[in-house]
């Protein structure tokens, strides 16, 4: 009774699918994956002239479950299923929208937890090192199987925001509009420091094994644990922290030990515990290089505006002025180069209080502007 | 050769001592130490009237170090030496200077590490949680002993200046000068998180054994590490690590795997590393509990001007344009608490890109700030 109905704005029961790929895949490490299957769902009707396809890129740790609920798990509702259905700022009733999970995903694409054929056991350490670029190439394979020669928009936030930016200077004739939220054209040495002691507590964990852990039967589940703690606290704003939780005490009054005393620890715990019991380590370790290695301007010298020179899609760029993780003006950064190309952009910087995490709030002046963008794409 | 000599301002090759006591000491957390070791070290001369002494707290990872150096280590110079000295801005040709290693801590004061006398093994988890009260009972203690009524000041970066401002707060009979440096006067959320993932990754390590790794020979190296590594990210500014290591490779391109890429992910390693050789854990764990635990304001309902009102010292109250652990917004809730007392304070807002560790920079505008506060100071 509680599952949102389709008279909310949900698409409803939705139910993932699997798409084959046995061409192999040139990866940008020189690595090659041999075959692989990724996960997907669709939400809205692909029309006649397949023009209203939109794509949605996950962050680091979602899905491609992005709108709607399963049949058998009415709980589970899509991540951003606040922003996609029907009558939404997305709108499925004109869009055609595919959610999607990554390669070396842990949501039902091939991943390090996933059979290797060459050995016929997980992948574990050797599973390559994928790339924003090489998600943007499965995207495109993806697409051309369901018959998708042209985007209408590809969407993202974080890290999907970079691979929504990367599919215009991969394939700028595949891609009319792309939705850059919260995004940064490059981490900083602080971002990439953050990922190092994620993974470091990962790799360091006993219970790692070289990253062959499936074969011992165990998970790294501590360094998981300490990673999405201090995941965490860069999601949220200060602001939100103090707001959210203040110095508020659990039971009252100091206890002097080190069980949970304040509130925020005991938030911390539970998230780091709960994502430490469903989340693959490798995958883990596997996204955070993804984002430390995204950086289009890298083989231009550096030069951003060299780098989105090619784009031709139209742009749409959003940032959150409590986002210390990617603050406003990485934002800027990318809509200066956009529009030292003479690119056309649209920015808006949304006053919210959420930190990184507003990408993903029902915010009605953010969701407001995403509404009259996509309004005024054609399909 | 290489050692700092005394005509380069240095206070030259210092000794430590160490003053036991058996005094039972009631900790504000309900426990009593019946007895314990302190250790110190002293520059410059207390002058007859015993009106010349400065007292200098430590921060997190400090020490009783504060200037000079070793005789049998030259490069072992005090972690404050840049700013104590001959003829430096806390210039021990006037003052008598007093580094203290706090109770609880692991260079020298009985800590964790030290033998309970009543087992006759390391304490190790049954040390007692110490809170900054209790090291201003302690350093009272010392200075007792030392014949020390009043210090002419108590000076603190950080951990070390909410000593100098409870000092202000438990004795204000005995403080005339209060240095408050790149302090807060209670954590945020944000800090608090901060701690606790470092605290988990410390007790969740298996090497931790409850506390009582002493006994089985080992040290939770992995999580003393991660604890590091991370602590250093805060005390950082984002721009300080942009300038020094921004998103330098190592070996010139990208490499595809886990091994150090960024010169920031070596450098985190190699902090963390060389701390998890000499740093004790549950020292740790202590110290980042006394940080949690620290809010004069919480016993009078959270009004700060209230917690100070008793306070009699002048103050010098300086923050850091950069630092975001302890913003200078901390700072002026300080200043603005002892202002609505009437209290004589002078507040400097240092524009400096070092974030936090700016307090142990060998900043000209900073150390001229101090020299002209400490030059007013009779002794």
């Amino acid at each position: 009774m509680g599952a949102p109905r389709e008279a909310d704005g949900s698409v409803g029961a939705v139910t993932p699918q699997d798409m084959q790929f046995d061409e192999p895949l040139p990866l940008v490490s020189g690595a090659v994956m041999p075959s692989y299957s990724i996960r997907y769902e669709t939400y809205g009707t692909l029309n006649a002239e397949r023009s209203n396809a939109v794509l949605v890129c996950h962050a680091l740790n979602a899905s491609h479950h992005v709108a709607g609920w399963y049949e058998d798990d009415p709980k589970d509702i899509g991540w951003w299923d606040n922003l996609i259905g029907p009558g939404k700022p997305v709108d499925t009733d004109r869009f055609f929208v595919i959610g999607i999970n990554n390669l070396g995903g842990c949501h039902g694409s091939t991943g390090p937890a996933s059979i290797n054929p060459a050995t016929g056991k997980p992948w574990g350490a050797d599973f390559p090192v994928v790339t924003v670029d090489d998600w943007v190439q499965v995207h495109a394979r993806l697409a051309d199987r369901l018959g998708i020669r042209q985007f209408a928009a590809v969407v993202g936030g974080s890290l999907g925001a970079m691979q929504s930016l990367q599919w215009t200077l991969r394939f700028p004739d595949r891609v009319r509009n792309s939705l850059v939220i919260a995004a940064a054209p490059k981490l900083s040495a602080q971002n990439i420091a953050f990922n190092e002691v994620a993974r470091q507590a990962i790799t360091t964990d006993p219970d790692f094994h070289g990253g062959n852990y499936y074969a011992h039967g165990v998970v790294p589940r501590r360094g998981l644990r300490i990673a999405r703690m201090l995941g965490h606290i860069t999601y949220l704003s200060d602001d939100a922290m103090a707001e959210k939780f203040g110095r508020e005490l659990r039971e009252g009054e100091f206890k002097f030990g080190f069980d949970v005393e304040f509130e925020i620890e005991s938030y911390l715990r539970y998230q780091g515990d709960k994502f430490s019991t469903y989340f693959d380590a490798n995958t883990y370790l596997r996204i955070t290089k993804a984002l430390d290695y995204f950086d289009p301007a890298m083989a231009h010298g550096g030069n951003l505006a060299a780098a989105l020179a090619g784009a031709k899609a139209r742009f749409l760029v959003i940032s959150f002025t409590s986002d210390w993780r990617f603050s406003p003006g990485r934002s800027r950064e990318i809509v200066k180069a956009l529009l030292d190309n003479g690119h056309d952009v649209s920015y808006a910087e949304i006053d919210a209080p959420h930190g990184h995490d507003a990408f993903l709030m029902d915010d009605p002046r953010y969701h407001g502007v995403v509404r009259a963008y996509m309004n005024n794409i054609a399909t």
